[in-house]
């Protein structure tokens, strides 16, 4: 079962997500980064490689794209906020 | 050369895609459209075959995705505003 991130799981491994350019998103238990590429056809490689491993973890991002720019939100719905998948897809597409 | 698009062409290519669906963007000279798919797979494989096209006309939507809900907004960022670039765009992208 999914369950909204713990006080002690958020110091575990939010906090590492925070010091690596991910921010709190205001009025939401979510989090999110923007993502600059060198063109477009770079950031769409990388929302289609993330794209893969959110159906395979059946956790999906919501993200807007502008051409080289990708801005990734994440929250789980299910729980009405931060989990343990979030923190995971987080590091996942920190390292796509 | 893209230019804006003239009174003229607004009535004969902007006038089909408002009746299809598609909205002026408020206080920007942008059009805007919210597909729905069957889920995310259905929703990322359609923004594939659209971001092929849009490399190959060298033509970006601005574009939201969050699981199966797609929302695009046409503009033309080199002429501040509609072309018929964006008309064209759209129109492929109702294709799709």
């Amino acid at each position: 079962m999914t369950e909204k991130l713990s006080d002690t799981a958020r110091k575990t491994v939010l906090e590492p997500l925070l010091e690596s350019g991910w921010e709190m998103v205001e009025g939401r238990d979510a989090i999110a980064k923007t993502y600059q590429f060198k063109d477009f056809t770079e950031a769409f490689a990388w929302m289609t490689r993330a794209a893969l491993w959110a159906e395979k973890w059946n956790h999906h991002p919501e993200w807007f794209n502008v051409y080289k720019t990708v801005q990734v939100t994440l929250s789980t719905h299910d729980v009405g906020g931060l989990s343990s998948l979030d923190a995971k897809l987080a590091r996942k597409l920190d390292s796509l």
